[in-house]
């Protein structure tokens, strides 16, 4: 089945879980535009970022120096509760596929909150506490960062503040009860707890909200009160840190079995699990030690590597935050209906649009509807029924394995299978009452977004 | 945190996943009292059997005297999917609980049907397979069981039937939509695809099922249908003998580990998840090698150890099953509201019966909302969100660590986590709302239910 003495599911020992983060900046000769201010368009210090986040999470934001950082104890002994995670030789997959491909996924979604955001969920959460505060903030859409969160927080001892898209709020109750029962105060956004979601019910009375508006009110709420900051699962160079415990893993268990991989596959929204994934890939390709054929893939419904544009923007709808040089659609872009909740943002992690730029990885789009046909393949028979922004890697992955049918060559694929879709089913019956549909933005779309995009002159 | 070289999670090699399959029967000296027929009263042959279930496993469901029964390649490979499963040691929970007990669990909810049922649903959707069958029917009411061979059979090819419980049908949109995804036809039972479900809508209107007509109607297709047979996923005998994988490899672990386990702790519905845990320790207690405190927990609303009576019963309400001796609280006993779907059966396995009867295990029940307050203080420590049917374990569990502080005894006390609550919002939500009550049945309510026991004068 698996090459011999290669197990079908490869866990490492628990003292091989890595020791330190690695930071894929010190390795980056054209490092990441910095964040600006939007008023003064000076590059943000800790000190202009302290009010919002943790001082240690402001540090790992500007790092681009250390190539290492130490996992404090607390955050390891946590991690040895769901880490390592499996990486898993999809022979079943292979078999069905009938391609001479070795497909391999790292399954990062064996934890309540179905996903890898607790990777940095938990190190966020672990800085709060260490710095004395009270609580922290948040917004959360699909809700697999708002669990996450949740359940670091319950973990610690932490205040845990949600506001969580109205729409989604009601529509996905059962998310809510998850983070409720991690004992989370969650919040429909827009709310009359905030000063901005008062001035928006006023304006938008009846409005079901927007990822924008919640980070608006989780930031307002954080800097205003006592005791509190804000953190934030994605897009963040900090949160890519925290995530190349997956790629790391990956890469200890490859070497372990002498698997050389040829394409590494990530589905891309803010970017934390590809660019977790990819890391110590990178780092190698980087430092002209090895090549890989890295690919992001994101929605057509949502695409900013593929039709975005490489320039500053702010990372939120409300303007509130410090901005950015990543590819964008526009920080007023809306994408259309689309069940992968944690792929629609309108950015990308200025680390990975930095290395996209630069050609050390590709990128895709594929549409929702073949989405689902793969996930559908994949959980018949490799047994795990896969969230949606997995899903967009699962395609890519089976597509390469197809093209590797049709030439004969025998490729090493390895993809991120970032969580499972037990809180999608939503999407999944559409997709088996064959009512899904695609939604490709036109180009008249494409440019209202790259409208809202100011010129900052840089 | 754990004992020096014990990880926290122990995750057996794939190689250490036991080749057979353990059957108690063989080392009981008091055999369970055979299957009858209810016409004849005579036990039930591989004959009488075989227009039901599959040939092979109405050979496992009558063989009392193999101890060891090969686990076939097929079902080895499907099982290395998602097996073995870990054993946990809960060092968060023993530190929240101050306690100086030693608490593990042998976890079985992560894969997609969230629960241990996979271990006997990929085995009999095997040998359905094997036998050149078309498809097999079943029932299912919370619907781990449907939604497990539903994965079963879509790994291999066949077709799959599920008579889902109208009320759950309509409650649990997201169980009945997994299912789908891995190809079953999902019918909300009653229905008008049966004699009987036409039957019942004629006589009783507006009914929104039981599991009891459920049972009925996937039988009557089975018997009538060319190719197909009927399974079910608990009481039976050759489901305890899957399910003793679980305990298996819980043991191997021990031993590997040096962990000697004094109280062995499983919830028992129709007894498949807990007779599967304690089989290899059962076996050694009945053959006098070691002696355990092995625990069976059942709600309190649902008593059937604990206030049920040891008689010869229907398995089902529509009394279309042979009938079996065990602890039942009468085919006509309806358990008041409990979101413990999995445990509202109104019998018990009968090997299980019998050792209770004879004194190797015993039994206790447990009230609903003190069952959540235990799955709340678990999903907070050690991460997981448990299902409420696992949570009946727990909270025993967590009672045994509270009696060993008063104590101080340091017992090792094993307990088996069934399953995740991840389709259990809505009682969860309950919980969260301070809106959940308990029912226990009077002892009126008893009686009303030890009335539809027909006297068979066996």
């Amino acid at each position: 089945m698996s090459t011999p003495n290669t197990p079908y599911k490869i866990y490492l020992e628990e003292h091989e879980i890595p020791k330190t983060w690695y930071n894929m900046r010190a390795d980056m000769k054209n490092k990441p535009a910095p964040m600006r201010h939007p008023g003064t368009l000076q590059p943000m210090t800790v000190e202009d970022l302290e009010p919002v986040f943790c001082r240690e999470l402001c540090e790992q934001e500007l790092n681009e120096t250390d190539r290492e950082i130490e996992i404090p104890k607390e955050i390891y002994d946590f991690y040895k509760m769901y880490r390592p995670s499996p990486l898993v030789h999809a022979t079943f997959l292979q078999k069905a596929l009938d391609t001479p491909a070795k497909i391999y996924y790292k399954f990062e979604g064996n934890n309540t909150s179905g996903s890898h955001k607790l990777n940095s969920a938990i190190a966020q959460a672990y800085y709060a506490k260490q710095q004395g505060l009270k609580g922290v903030t948040t917004e959360t859409g699909a809700g697999q960062w708002g669990t996450a969160l949740s359940m670091a927080c319950a973990f610690f001892g932490l205040d845990c503040k949600v506001y969580m898209v109205k729409v989604s709020y009601e529509q996905k109750p059962f998310r809510r009860e998850v983070m409720r029962t991690y004992g989370a105060d969650v919040t429909p956004s827009p709310s009359m707890t905030t000063e901005i979601g008062k001035h928006i019910l006023e304006t938008h009375p009846g409005t079901t909200g927007s990822l924008g508006c919640a980070i608006s009110e989780a930031v307002e709420v954080a800097t205003k009160s006592e005791g509190y900051r804000y953190v934030l699962g994605s897009v963040l160079s900090q949160v890519l840190l925290h995530q190349s415990i997956i790629g790391q893993e990956t890469k200890i268990a490859c070497d372990k079995y002498g698997i050389r991989p040829d394409v590494i596959i990530g589905c891309a929204g803010g970017g934390s699990n590809l660019g977790g994934l990819i890391a110590p890939f990178m780092g190698e390709k980087l430092r002209g030690e090895a090549d890989y054929d890295i690919v992001a893939v994101e929605p057509a419904s949502c695409p900013s590597f593929t039709r975005g544009r490489y320039v500053y923007d702010f990372c939120d709808t409300g303007m509130v935050t410090p901005i950015a040089k990543m590819y964008t659609l526009g920080h007023d872009f809306i994408p259309s209906a689309n069940h992968a909740g944690g792929l629609r943002f309108h950015g990308m992690s200025p680390i990975l649009s930095q290395l996209y730029a630069d050609g050390f990885m590709r990128a895709v789009a594929v549409e929702q509807t073949s989405v689902f046909q793969a996930a559908q393949i994949f959980a018949r028979t490799e047994g795990i029924l896969p969230a949606p922004e997995s899903s967009h890697a699962i395609r890519t992955a089976i597509d390469e394995a197809l093209k590797c049918k049709e030439t004969g060559e025998e490729k090493t694929i390895i993809f991120g299978l970032t969580g499972t879709g037990y809180f999608d089913l939503v999407a999944y019956e559409q997709f088996n009452n064959g009512t899904m549909t695609d939604h490709i933005p036109t180009d008249e779309d494409l440019e209202r977004g790259f409208a809202s995009i100011p010129d900052f002159g840089l």
